[in-house]
Order: C-alpha cells, then sequence, then structure tokens
C-alpha cells in the first residue's frame, strides 16, 4: 500500500478531516505508521453500536497505524462512583477483550493496537501540571463550547465537564500520537485541542471524525436503565432477533437506523473481509409466500427496494438479523473460549438482584392491557443493576453512537408480539404515535424518559 | 492559657468564624493544639499589609496552635507563567524568611510553625484524584459563585478560577488542619469547602475570616506596576516616609488606609509586644511649632482627635511613619544579617533593566508640568519588572489586603512635594479630585488603572 493508499484508507467514510497535511506529512515525507488514538470510557457493556468506530479502526490498522485505544477509566469512574475503582477496571479488561475480538473478526492483523488505561498516567504529577497550565490558557467559556455537544446538559451542569475537554486534549501528547480519532461530536473538543496544545509547548494534531449514525429508534430517545433494549456484543442469537425485530422502521422511509446500520458496518465490514473495495451482499431468507429470497449487490438497491415498497421492514429485520447475528458469532465464540474475557465479565459487571418494587396497578383500560403490565414489571427489576446505572457524564467517542444504537429499542420493545405484518404494512408512521399516548397512561414510564 | 482564653485569642478581631464548635471541641475536649493553615501565594515582593494576617498568625502561636503556611507555589507559577518555576522556588524561600523574620519580631513563639509547598502535594495522584471527584460534585455554577470575590473579574475569565477553590478546599484535608484562616473575601470559598468535603468521605473544617483592611488610597485603585507604590517589609525607613507622606489622608475623616492599619496592625502589635490585653501608645514627635509631641494611649482617643482637627494628616504621617519603621526594623535586620535571606530575594526577584520607552512629551500645560514628567519617566522604566508584573488572579487570603494597602499610594505619590501643610488645611478632601484632570490630560497613565 503506498502514502496515497493509506491515506484514502485512513480517511475512509469519514465526514471530516481537521489537518490531513499532518498525516500525509507522515506517510509521505517520514514514511513511518501513522500513530492515532481512540478513547472509549469503559462503563456499560459495549453493544452492536461498538462496531461503527471498530470498522475505522480496522481501516487504520489495516493501513498499517499504530493505533492506541484509550481506556477511560477514571472518566468512567467519575461518571459514575457507584461503581468502585476495582470494578471499573475490570470492565477496562472486558472492553479490551471486546475490542480485540472485534478487530480480529473483521480480518485486520492487531499487532499494531495497544491499548492504555487513562489511570495509568492521568494521575501523574506531569499531566495534572499540564491540565493546570491548560486552564490557565482555556477560559471557561471555551472549556465549556468545547464540551457542549458531549456532555450532557442540565441546568446544572458540573466542573468535570469543563475539565474533561482539557485532558481529552492533553491525551494526544501523553499517548504520543499524531492523530485522534472520534465521533463528529467530539469536534468542538478536537478544535480546542489544535488551538491549545502549542500554547503549553506541544504540538497540534490531525483529528479524524466519524458521522454520527442513527440509532434504531424514533425521536433519540432511549432507556439506558431497561436490560431489554441494547444488543450486547455476545447476544444471544435469539434475542438479537427479538430486539431486532421491536426496532422502529416506518414502511418506505429508509431514514431508519437499520439501513444506516447496513451502511456503515454491514458494508465496509463485507469490503473488509472480502477485501474488494465497494463490495456488497445481502441476502434476504424471505419466506416465499412473501416473494421468496432476495439478493441486494450495493446499498443503494437495497434502499431503493426499501423505498419503493419491494422490501418490507419486516424482510429487512430478518435479514439485519442474520447479518447481526454472523456478525456477533466470532465475539460469542471468543467470549466462550476465555475464561479471562468471562471473568472479566463477571467481575466488571456482577448481577445484582433488587428487590422487586410493589407496584400499584394502573389498569384504565389500554389497549394492551396484557403487554403493559409485563412492561411494568420489566422496569421494576433490574438483572443488571450496576450496567443498568450508567449515566456516563461525557459520550467518549463513537462510545455515543454506541450508545444511540443500543438504547434505541427502548419503545418498541414492548410491542414486540403486538405488532404484525398486517399492521406494519398499513399503519406506515403511525406504529408509535398512535400506541403512547394509551400506553403512557397506563404503564410505568419513568425510566424511559432518560 | 485554658481553652476558653485560647479561643479568645484565636478568635480576637475576627471578623467571622465559621463552626466554631469544631475549634472549641479540639480545645476543650481533646485538649491538643488546634491546626491551623492559612496559604499565600508568592509572587511579588511582601508589602506591609502583610502584618494585617501575621498578627493573627501570631495569635494562633500565642495560643499554642500548630500553624501551617501553606506556600501556594503552583497558583503563583499558573498565575504568572513569565517567571520559571525555580525562580518562583526562590520566592517561595523568601516569602518563608519574611514570615519568620515578621512572627519572630511579634514576640510569638515560632516552635509550631511549619511552612509548606503546594508543589509538595498538589502534584500527587490522591489529590488529583481528589480535584476530579470534587469537580464531579460541584457544579460550574457553585465554583464559579465560591471564587467570585478573589478571583479577578474579567470579560472571559480562565478556567483556573473553577479550579483554585476546589484546591482551596482539598488543602484542609491534605496539610491535615482543624481550621483555615483567610481574610473574608474567602468567604465563599471556605462555605464551598465546608459544603463538599464530605461528599468525597473528608471532615469539614471550621473557618476563621479576617475583616477586609481599607488600603491607604482614594477608590481603591492601585498601581501594581509602579514600584514606587509599594512599602516593601525590608523597606528603607526614608523611603517608608516618602511613600506614607504621599499616603490619601483626608483631614477629618477618620476612614483611612492609615489609622485603619494603626487599628488592625499597630495596637495589636503593640498589645502583643507588651502582653498587655488593649494596650496602646502612640507617641507622635510633633515639631513645637505645631503643637510640640502629642501621645494617644488608644485608638479611640486618636481617632477622635483626627476628627476633631488636633490631630492633622501631616502629623499622623509622621507618626506612622515612626511605628512602620520601628516595625520593619528589625525584618530589615534579619535581612542583613542573613545571606541566604539575601539570596532568595535576588534569585526570587531578580533585577530586570528594561529599555527605557521613547515617550512623547505631552505638555498641554497642566498644573504640575515638573512632576508629571518625572513621573512619567518613573512608569517607563522599572528596576523590579518581575514583581511588577505581579498579577495574580487569585489572591489568596490576606494577601489580597497587602496588596491593596501596598498598592493605594499609587495616585498620592506624585504630589508628596508638592503637597503643603496649608494646602492639605484648607483643601478638604479636594486634593485628587481637583488635580486629576489636568493630570490625566498631560500624564501617562495608563498603568494606574490597574
Amino acid at each position: 500500500m503506498n502514502a496515497d493508499e493509506k491515506f484514502e484508507l485512513i480517511t475512509r467514510g469519514l465526514q471530516e478531516v481537521l489537518n490531513p497535511q499532518i498525516i500525509k506529512d507522515v506517510l509521505e515525507k517520514e514514511e513511518r505508521p501513522l500513530k492515532v488514538y481512540w478513547g472509549t470510557a469503559p462503563t456499560g457493556k459495549p453493544h452492536c453500536g461498538y462496531f461503527v468506530p471498530m470498522v475505522k479502526l480496522a481501516h487504520f490498522l489495516k493501513a498499517g497505524c499504530e493505533v492506541t485505544v484509550l481506556i477511560a477509566d477514571l472518566h468512567a469512574y467519575l461518571d459514575n462512583m457507584k461503581a468502585p475503582l476495582e470494578v471499573v477496571q475490570h470492565r477496562s479488561r472486558y472492553y479490551e477483550f471486546v475490542v480485540k475480538a472485534i478487530l480480529k473478526s473483521l480480518n485486520v492483523p492487531i499487532e499494531k493496537l495497544k491499548f492504555v488505561v487513562g489511570s495509568s498516567y492521568q494521575l501523574n504529577g506531569d499531566y495534572t501540571m499540564d491540565i493546570f497550565k491548560l486552564s490557565n490558557k482555556i477560559s471557561q467559556n471555551d472549556a465549556k463550547r468545547a464540551g457542549a455537544d458531549v456532555v450532557k446538559q442540565v441546568a446544572n451542569p458540573l466542573l468535570s465537564g469543563l475539565i474533561y475537554p482539557l485532558m481529552q486534549s492533553l491525551d494526544e501528547e501523553y499517548l504520543g500520537v499524531d492523530a485522534q480519532f472520534g465521533g463528529v461530536d467530539q469536534r468542538k473538543i478536537f478544535v480546542l485541542a489544535e488551538e491549545n496544545l502549542n500554547g503549553i509547548g506541544y504540538k497540534k494534531r490531525a483529528h479524524l471524525m466519524n458521522p454520527m449514525v442513527p440509532g434504531l429508534g424514533q425521536g433519540g430517545k432511549m432507556s439506558a436503565s431497561d436490560p431489554n433494549s441494547k444488543i450486547d456484543v455476545i447476544e444471544d442469537p435469539k434475542i438479537v432477533k427479538k430486539k431486532i425485530g421491536a426496532a422502529f422502521c416506518a414502511p418506505g422511509d429508509a431514514n431508519n437506523g437499520l439501513i444506516a446500520f447496513i451502511e456503515n458496518v454491514i458494508q465496509p465490514i463485507h469490503e473488509l473481509k472480502t477485501e474488494e473495495r465497494g463490495s456488497f451482499s445481502f441476502y434476504i431468507d424471505r419466506p416465499d409466500k412473501y416473494g421468496g429470497p432476495i439478493k441486494f449487490d450495493s446499498v443503494k438497491e437495497l434502499r431503493d427496494a426499501f423505498v419503493n415498497g419491494n422490501l418490507s421492514p419486516v424482510d429487512l429485520k430478518a435479514g439485519v438479523t442474520d447479518k447481526i447475528n454472523e456478525l456477533l458469532e466470532p465475539i460469542r465464540t471468543a467470549f466462550e473460549e476465555s475464561k479471562e474475557f468471562q471473568a472479566a465479565a463477571a467481575d466488571g459487571y456482577p448481577v445484582e438482584v433488587k428487590e422487586k418494587k410493589v407496584k400499584k396497578v394502573k389498569n384504565k383500560g389500554t389497549q394492551y392491557p396484557g403487554k403493559v403490565s409485563a412492561a411494568s414489571e420489566k422496569n421494576s427489576s433490574s438483572v443488571d443493576g450496576l450496567s443498568a446505572k450508567f449515566s456516563a457524564l461525557i459520550k467518549r467517542n463513537s462510545l455515543y453512537v454506541a450508545t444511540i444504537f443500543g438504547g434505541a429499542f427502548a419503545f418498541q420493545a414492548f410491542f414486540d408480539s403486538a405488532i404484525t405484518r398486517w399492521y406494519e404494512q398499513h399503519n406506515k408512521g403511525k406504529l408509535w404515535k398512535d400506541v403512547k399516548p394509551r400506553f403512557l397512561e397506563g404503564g410505568d414510564d419513568e425510566d424511559e424518559e432518560e
């Protein structure tokens, strides 16, 4: 691969690159591997959305880059001090296992993949001194603006939200990289880094930004506290089917999370595995009575078929379910074959059995009283309390995407069996709109508004 | 001294005490020395205003307290990164020499006096972790509010101004004290500490607050960049006389910095030296033609005489000059006798010879053209560039007072020889008001508005 080819692969599919010349200089003049870092906070269990940044890490590795994954354990710990630091350290190991398993499954070399936990240097004196120095160069307003897209917007934001962008800037220096990669929601932080590292004697870095991939739900709402709403990267195939079946997907409207996932994950992974630029193959085992098996050779073809009504949501879901199960299969296998991987999961996400809340039965004659009652029960108990409490102040890089993707199943999940093919075909776009008011009357939705 | 007597001495002259019960418990129940800390940032050379907090440190020591002086070298360094850290370390030593010399001169035991430089622990991992933890408990608004009275109010305040109050809270824990002492301008920071240390597992401390002592000038303006405007603690007696002679002091109005200094420094120091509660003796060697020598045995007596016109500003100034020279004499001696003290001064405040600016002569017919020209020249050269650049973002504790006191001579300094006894007596309060407009027309006042 020559320098131009490497540059193309490194920047493929990105929404924006800041200071591409820095990258070109490394590849063309210095003729050495580009050093890139991507940060992720080890909070809840990684979901399927995690594949979005993984595709880029795979590109970087394939282009010969030295890739550093910063496991931001301090951030994870501070965001949710309910989990002791020790538990966070197990989560860090779990994240490392997951990232490695995914990248291996994508058929790229991982010799130049490195993991660094934040606490290994972010509490050192020189780093602290640099935080102080930066804090004496950067105004409160600039720090606030930098975090605006990633810090939870609340009435009375915490001071930490102003410090994290400084740390993310310094990490570039302390990890010794040429470029930082993240979602485009990190843009303002990246600009802050570019504008201020020079001021304390460090060099400016390039920045690589992924587009934000829409989630599977409607309106961006999610329920992080409902363990049923996410597709874990080691999810059981039957659960994957159930969850994808419940995803929001209005017939004829291609702007949904399923097609976005196909475009941003399934297609590029197909390309990586086949080593053939632009390749795509999407097979749906459609029952004969609905038209029989169908195959698409490009995302455009698939999208057109969906818009024209030649591909129904149910069939699209069936195809995506198969593809996701195909993607997860090697991760599941890696998990089953490694005692350490399993131990990291068990220690990082200990099962917490909560006492069931006694709920008053509020049956006001909803349309689906049976379902509502089941949903209430799901909400009032938690098999995974710690992970459920995930409330990261800062969504590090594309974990943000992962959360949206993973969390977006929430509302639809309660209707999985109630929704029929017929219902879907004849109530375009009205699905949730129609049912929501009645559901809210009778159900327990307190966890849904997060 | 019993517990009640100790408590009285510890809190004597203070404007406010938060959580006095914490102090009483230590003295009465635990029956051990109270541990108090006072922080000061080693920036410019300490001025006479430094005597204000020193009086309280003397009280603490006399009451058997363990007194820790935190030399906040990191703050000093960060506030003014023009001075390298090495120079700041010399300043730290200089401050230690000054504090020790003053306290020795006040006749109190200094065995329980301890100095700690901030950098000895403020860059450690556990401290940094606690900053992160606090920053995740304290909102941006609360941090901002806490620093409102001590952080320089500028259009676009720096992020550091939000971090310093957290550090000042943590210092109480890391210095292992029962109470923190400071000027009442620190009140909001003290309250922040009281409200938040518990949240990260540390105990709440008591807080001792000195009143803010007014400076010697009018309207609180000062010129930190004019080396002629401060009385150094090792100032030459003749310069002291000149500077006090230039202090603002309207006849008949006792609300001036000179009488405030008598009340807050000269009287309590007299009391400390004589070991007699409430004692005072103020002698003025007035020339016979103006009424001959005069002596006051209480501050009230002196104040009344001034209000009634029986004590003129010129005579008050003569008395204060003698008293200040008396106070400074042992400090000067300590300086002259110690090579290390001198070395700390030389290394901490290296003489920087600036090129003289070429000034355009703007003579618009001012009242005192000769004086204005002299003043311009003084402003355009600096024999003490580094100290002159002092622009602390945070005025640590009563150093704030010191700066006000030290800096307040600015405007008056130009009129020292022009002002006559007659002029003073017959132009009550109009002095500066009358002259200022013309002065501003013809002079170089850019440094005066700081």
